[in-house]
């Protein structure tokens, strides 16, 4: 059974097993480094069907969804509850994409910390009993995102270098009881943490306080250090979250360097692409969890990886208000 | 130790307790019939110190968390988690409220369900051990939520006869192991549910069919029927949703007339106030229960009340698009 560890952390003695896992991007991602990791790769911005960015994004979600039943060889009745969010207004491609499926729905609000969040208090009910399996879920899709919290893409408005790409992607991942690797050994639910930073397109800068905040409190309140990770693997801080991040741990005398990588770092080749700072959004931590991260854990090429999404609860509104964006980041500790 | 009993079901076999809660309304709602049994009542709309709607929402959500730990004589430190969330885009007033606490946070979208989704999960996480007090908060506000979700209050827009009063209030409840009533003793997690309403003024209509999905699966899995409960409260149908419910039920000939109660018909003098079909917002369904409902089921006066919020998950981009309003309801039956 679980135990509460304090400040935030529940280890899970039974540790579930992620019994399934799937991921939908898009078609630049689908030309990025990690092209023949994901399970399905739409060939426009649109997948196809869709007459708005937003059902685009809901397609992802449904094919994400789809693909991690099919490779579990689960039926939709045996998912319990699935906890889903997104970053759009209303987290409208989680409520519009689980629709059509008869599954209790927990929805969930964390911006780009939403996978971590799920995966997290999917582990907690599966641990507990209160469910057989349980699924996690998110996305987000560039085209969307933009026109929601910057500007609509038909502005053609310029790109600061410490922006990121909202990556359009879905993953999900099925939580069910101990059985096979990758196992589920303990979570930690991260604090809101408020760098100061209000320029909406530095969100790595405002999301590094609260990666470092919740490494620290996963570290400290399960008494181990950054050498019992292979992979501290931070959700998409960019390359100017990252460098904070590194820097935050250098001023308590911990050199993470060699063993943090981060998502918004891995899903496109950055200078190639264009992407600036790196990649964002609820589906670039979700979709390369939900591919080379999971697969390697499954093979044995990693062993222990810390898994921090990092999310800036950025509101627009607050901002034209002066405020600044606060950032909350979770850890799920995934084992082999 | 909690147990699924399928379909959405947790029984919670140790039943926690709701060690404290409170509840802090605007000026209107302190003119309401509940007016004496609301923690703080704020003079006015701003409520005092803030500059903005959606800052006046964020003292609301501070006030209720105060006035919660305060009555049940408990430090901050004493909170394990925090499950909270609101309407507002992103979350706004949960993470900006919560911000100042150094409380593990955990973010929830159910639009006006997420005082029963917060509950529920934070009875799971008693239950379970994984916490040792939880704490479940929603809040809303007029003002805020019409600029959002409809038209700018200065437009001075026509109200149809459907539409509900958003309500100014935010709710807040301490879940802790099992001492003194109230218990929490089951909780249904409910699916997506879309009866194909497209009017952004009638969210009673949109919702109607959530709550009675959740409470036919509650029942069904409880093997329970209406007659185990005192009340059957619903989250804020108003006026047009209760009596769709009502009929709902009839058409399972079942007569539920008599022990249905809703929040939305309970907090305004309806006539009086010129709140049309009732009130609304999360906070709508979190001030009533964080109320007279709970004092009167810790005065034994109330036995078994089944609290089923229910969120309209409306999303005006995905209106203008054409679509419907999907919907969620959560049930949390709460006994003494």
């Amino acid at each position: 059974m679980g135990a509460y560890l304090g400040k935030g952390t529940i280890e899970l003695n039974n540790a579930p097993s992620i019994l399934s896992y799937a991921s939908a991007v898009g078609p630049k991602e689908g030309q990025g480094p990690l092209a023949n990791y994901f399970d399905y790769i739409g060939e426009e911005s649109t997948l196809g069907e869709s007459d708005s960015w937003e059902k685009a994004e809901v397609i992802l979600q449904k094919s994400a969804f789809r693909a991690a039943l099919e490779k579990g060889k689960l039926a939709e009745t045996d998912i319990s509850f699935i906890f889903a969010g997104d970053l759009l207004n209303q987290c409208t491609c989680s409520s519009y994409g689980i629709r059509d499926f008869d599954i209790p729905f927990i929805g969930l609000f964390g911006a780009c910390s939403t996978m971590a969040e799920g995966l997290g208090l999917a582990s907690v009910f599966v641990e507990s009993g209160v469910a057989q399996n349980a699924a996690a879920m998110t996305s987000s899709h560039f085209c969307s995102a933009e026109r929601q919290f910057r500007l609509p893409l038909n502005y053609g408005g310029q790109r600061t270098p410490t922006s990121q790409w909202t990556a359009t992607a879905a993953g999900c991942a099925v939580v069910a009881p101990r059985k096979d690797p990758p196992y589920i050994k303990a979570v930690t639910f991260g604090k809101v943490t408020d760098m100061g930073v209000k320029d909406v397109n530095n969100m790595g800068g405002a999301m590094a306080g609260a990666a470092w905040e919740t490494i620290g409190a996963h570290l400290a309140n399960t008494k181990q250090s950054i050498y019992d990770f292979d992979m501290i693997l931070t959700g998409d801080l960019g390359m100017v979250g990252s460098g904070l991040l590194i820097d935050l741990f250098k001023r308590d005398r911990i050199d993470i360097a060699n063993i943090h990588a981060d998502c918004g770092m891995m899903l496109f080749k950055n200078k190639e692409q264009d992407t600036h700072a790196g990649a964002s959004g609820c589906g670039c931590s979700a979709s390369v969890l939900c591919s080379v991260i999971l697969k390697r854990i499954t093979e044995g090429k990693l062993k222990n990886v810390l898994f921090v999404a990092t999310g800036a609860l950025m509101s627009p509104t607050m901002i034209q208000q002066g405020e600044s964006i606060p950032a909350v980041a979770h850890a799920v500790h995934i084992g082999g």
